[in-house]
């Protein structure tokens, strides 16, 4: 299971009550961070999310209202006397920046950050039980979306059919791996006769600022949960294309072209003081639709 | 008159729903700001503080406590499309900070940034009305004071001894001046018997972060409204000698010894969730303090 908790959607500035983009994602084990626009650490205070835990940031791009609430953070969480290392994932530049400005304030971590340069599609992290993926998305500056995906589950051994078969012991991790069996007369048996699927492996998309583009929908095929960016409605759909963003028809365009089961709409214009017409519009195309609450969980 | 609007009295990190430093000192012309920590503009829509109108931003030191709101401010009051130039006073280094990060994102404000390097104690911004100087504190990095000068008003005429005399109009305007007035005969007569005191002119001292520094004091000297950081309470005296931070005790000492009408606290550590204590102890030495509150506007 992932859990979503959105601490931003608004895009650019804060507005309406709403801040920048920024989303805790959580497994069993871990505490990711996606993007960090101002006030994130305040929004993580309001909304009960200890940044103690967090040890990998994904920042999707350098505009300021994805990481501007980064240093801040980093300061914090060093002010609070951090030991754990911290790996910052984004496009070049970013470690320039906070340098930088810890070097001016003479200032010096207590616990080590690393740097790490996004410039290929490829899994950036993983461990035993989930990887992460990013992936190129349309803006007007170099720009990723991230992919959280549980590794596959083991399959469920069937009881009755290895009672049957006769399977000794020994050989049920290599079933539970997906393996066949091969019984002492060298019958092969099929691993779906002796297992069951497995419990299902969950995963969520994050797909950042991006116009329309349709080379995100082989990536981010049937995941559990889409979060799309829709900064405006259908009516400026010229403006969203002038300014590399999307609707929310064309969220859920890509959210049904992509055959996910649920999507997330956000990073809205302060254009919009409500953004309930997001989720009517893109629900005519995709239905499973909803926008995404400051301080709400969502789970995939 | 000036109005202190108080948008941030909290030191180092958010904590307990208070800010990291910021505070906008407004005149019947002037809307300056002074320092800008995190989430500055967003507690400007908070407290209806519009930013609009800033032409001035002091900023203190470089401490991320007091200026990592200020690229979040500036790129908002871009996408706003101001014109109007800005003019930012710090220490060196905040330039170079600023500008990075706009190339970073690609990104051209529709209006100039002027970068004011404070380098010696002077009046960095004056007009008909009003005076600013900047004068040193001492802490651990670079790190200023600002005084808020209403320049002296004219004297007042009066006109009992103006009939007396038989001043004629054309001498008003060097009467209002403070200048004497030599009568037909030759005699001198005193400005104080033609004129009156003018009005009061007020002014404002915020000492940003300072360990206690007694240099201050002939600077700040009757300053009627004095802001005076106050870390910590008497019993961690040591832990601000080591910080450079003062107690509220030794910003009371301050107050007295430079004879301020009025003292306001802040720059709270986070270790104080109630900062009522910092009043009561800072008024045993001198009476009238106040606790800076975040969208309280203190007049001077």
């Amino acid at each position: 299971m992932l859990a979503v908790t959105i601490l931003g959607n608004n895009s650019a500035v804060p507005a309406h009550g709403r801040h920048p983009t920024s989303q805790v994602i959580q497994t069993y084990d871990h505490k990711f961070l996606v993007d960090c626009g101002e006030g994130t650490q305040m929004q993580m205070s309001a909304y009960k999310v200890r940044p103690g835990k967090i040890n990998q940031i994904f920042i999707s791009h350098l505009h300021g209202d994805h990481y501007f609430g980064l240093i801040g953070l980093l300061t914090s969480l060093g002010l609070n006397n951090r030991k754990n290392e911290m790996n910052i994932y984004s496009p070049g530049g970013l470690k320039e920046i906070i340098e930088l400005q810890f070097n001016v304030a003479n200032a010096h971590l207590p616990y080590p950050i690393h740097f790490h340069v996004l410039n290929e599609e490829k899994i950036v992290f993983e461990d035993k039980k989930i990887e992460i993926e990013c992936f190129r998305v349309n803006h007007r500056i170099e720009c990723w979306g991230f992919i959280f995906r549980e590794k596959k589950n083991m399959r469920r051994l069937n009881p009755s059919a290895i009672a049957k078969h006769e399977v000794p012991i020994s050989c049920y991790e290599m079933l539970q791996e997906g393996k066949d069996y091969i019984s002492p007369g060298n019958k092969i048996i099929k691993n779906e006769d002796l297992t069951k699927e497995g419990p299902h492996s969950f995963s969520y998309a994050f797909c950042a600022d991006t116009g329309y583009f349709e080379n995100i929908i082989c990536k981010i095929k049937n995941v559990d949960l889409l979060y799309h960016e829709s900064t405006y409605l259908d009516a400026l759909e010229e403006k969203a294309v002038a300014r590399f963003h999307s609707t929310a028809k064309q969220a859920a365009t890509v959210a049904k072209k992509a055959n996910v089961k649920k999507l997330l709409l956000g990073h809205f214009s302060s254009m919009y003081e409500d953004v309930s017409d997001f989720q009517k519009e893109a629900s005519e195309v995709f239905e499973n639709t909803e926008c995404a609450l400051e301080g709400v969980c969502y789970l995939a």
